[in-house]
């Protein structure tokens, strides 16, 4: 059994004019398709997938360094013991030869895209979810059938802000959602308060709503926002600062008495780690969003998981970034607290598939093989060109 | 005036026979020309640079994102203020336009390579030598006229290795160095303490002597060399564990009474002050090795050495990694302890000019405009290649 192929391909994110607050219209995403000599029903057996979303393409680090590693390596090198699926810690390693430790940005996000493909194609070898493969994998007794979801959104609308804010989050209520996130920071502390209030008309109570800084506050600001957001009690309050500021996000954990939420701008374990012994982070109350589709891949993430465990925090406390169906399945297959969306944007890659729908704030894994990438008609039509 | 091109080239390092150990042969950097339409002498004036050495060429990330953003922008808005320069800090804010924070790895190394080739148009500009207008630049009142270099190398040389190794140190000691590093970590404790031994033959005093475990240790296996490499009292012990983990390296800084070196792998300034803040890093004592030429250049690394001297640590216990004419220069620019240099190998982008002579343990830096990358003929006949 071996790879014949390795494709990718960027894609550019549609800019959603609904959405013209927030410019995604310059990011990319690279797909990555892995063609192997496996024929089932006449065609190749080939995983599909992507590097999740809000970085970008990785063209060059895959067709300069980590795809040609992988088609010089000897087959035999990149499949699991029994010689039945390929080895996403063998190809992973084969990716990485030669390269230093620390830097983990960009090569983090190309070769996360690459290493989910192999679960997608393990899982079509196996004729079942990705959700499946990866719980066995990492010997879970089985995949969660279905899985926790929140909406993410609740952008700056100038000049009618809390009426078009209040639309947005009751948009998302009528799909089914029950908890919502919202933007934070745009804005004064005052009318940022104003918006929660309205958020909550919507929300019904603070443990249903977060809120996301994306990591602009400096520590006074993010001191001052603690304390005021404090009473809400909500979901969490997420990134106040740099992503790698532990000194800030642990001021702010001695002061804030609810959840904080930040990892999805943390690309290792080690940064993971340092998280946790730096950053204040809290067993049992604190959010981690490390997104495995920007970070390595489902092996590290499982080493992510492991710092956090053998620390004493709870897989549950797990809310990966990501929102689109790799990060379903991965939070599906590793038991992981829930994960998010955002509805109708990062189209096509964004969301799930075309048929799937969220019940009470929550979603049933699809039965598709691999990720269910082929539920979702204009992203696998993306594919389809890809290897055509 | 205004940037008319932006050219990039990846160039293989040579691969150098007599280092044989040493797998050099894959790693890649970028060769980059800005070019202007200022005309001097009937010619354009050119900035050129390379990512250092060491990690790879960037390419992608440079042709996709940087330089696209960096074209498109008004040319008036990448200058200085009196508008006879162009602006660092400015070039810099555009190129990294919509890119989310955290992820300091490749990106780094790309921005890194266009931002130093700023810093020699600037110095072109000027007709100076580029370690003076960085010193200008950063209100420094003149640049060093010489500058510490050490020779680092000390190679395994299986089945010969304390007389190759002695030779190796002694044919840089007859080159002018008086200070030398070398490999530890291939091979058993004891082994490494004779090889300590027999480099103390030609190195004279453990002050003259540096080691270098290129990050490979685990915990228990760092504690175990630092107790043993005490007594030695040497110049510096290098990388001991992965570059981020603070943890090993605070624990070790509690049991090794000698200088303590790292952060090459480290590639922006909130890593650094994570370093400082959790790592157990020593004023007066222990050893930064950032390269502004992996870590998205000069403004970065200013931003580095705020976070060390807001602290209570001295640049002069800044000793970039690098080994090539751009380090040197910003070393003798911003006043920093001195450089490393891998005398021989990396060629055609490491060491400094053809007729550049190390006496004493110290090069004058020369006289040529910007980094005098013009005086090392094998590499400015790449450059003048690429801008053919």
């Amino acid at each position: 059994m071996r790879i014949t192929r390795i494709i990718e391909t960027p894609l550019r994110l549609e800019s959603n004019i609904s959405n013209a607050f927030v410019n995604f219209s310059h990011h990319t995403v690279s797909l990555i398709a892995i063609v192997t000599d496996q024929i089932v029903g006449g065609k190749p057996v080939i995983g599909i997938s992507f590097n999740s979303i809000g970085r970008y393409a990785q063209s060059g680090i895959l067709k300069d360094r980590m795809i040609p590693r992988l088609l010089a390596e000897d087959p035999e090198n990149l499949l699991q013991e029994d010689g039945k699926l390929f080895s996403p810690e063998k190809i992973s390693r084969v990716a990485l030869r030669n390269e230093k430790p620390g830097g983990h940005g960009d090569r983090a996000h190309a070769l996360a895209g690459l290493e989910l493909a192999v679960w997608d194609l393990n899982a079509k070898l196996n004729d079942e979810p990705a959700s499946h493969t990866i719980a066995r994998h990492f010997g879970r007794e089985s995949a969660a059938s279905e899985v926790h979801v929140y909406a993410a959104g609740g952008y700056y609308y100038p000049g009618e802000d809390l009426d078009a804010l209040r639309a947005e989050l009751a948009r998302y209520a009528g799909q089914g959602f029950t908890r919502f996130k919202m933007k934070i920071g745009g804005a004064s502390l005052d009318a940022d308060k104003q918006r929660i209030d309205a958020a909550l008309e919507v929300a019904g109570s603070g443990t249903n709503l977060a809120v996301d800084a994306n990591g602009r506050f400096d520590l006074d600001t993010a001191l001052q926002y603690a304390r005021a957001l404090d009473p809400y009690a909500l979901m969490w309050f997420e990134e106040a600062g740099d992503p790698l500021d532990y000194e800030l996000n642990s001021a702010l954990a001695q002061v804030y008495g609810g959840a904080l939420a930040t990892g999805e701008n943390l690309f290792s374990a080690i940064d993971v780690k340092n998280l946790i012994l730096f950053g204040g982070m809290r067993p049992g109350q604190d959010v981690f969003q490390m997104d495995s589709g920007l970070s390595y891949g489902v092996t590290e993430y499982a080493r992510m998981l492991h710092e956090m465990e053998s620390r004493g925090f709870s897989r549950k406390q797990a809310f990966p970034h990501g929102g689109q169906l790799l990060a379903l399945h991965v939070v599906a297959g590793l038991g992981l607290g829930g994960c998010e969306v955002y509805p109708s944007i990062f189209q096509p890659l964004g969301g799930f598939g075309d048929k799937d729908v969220i019940v009470n704030g929550k979603l049933r894994v699809g039965d598709a093989p691999g990720f269910g990438l082929e539920t979702k008609s204009a992203l696998i039509k993306k594919f389809t060109e890809l290897v055509s």
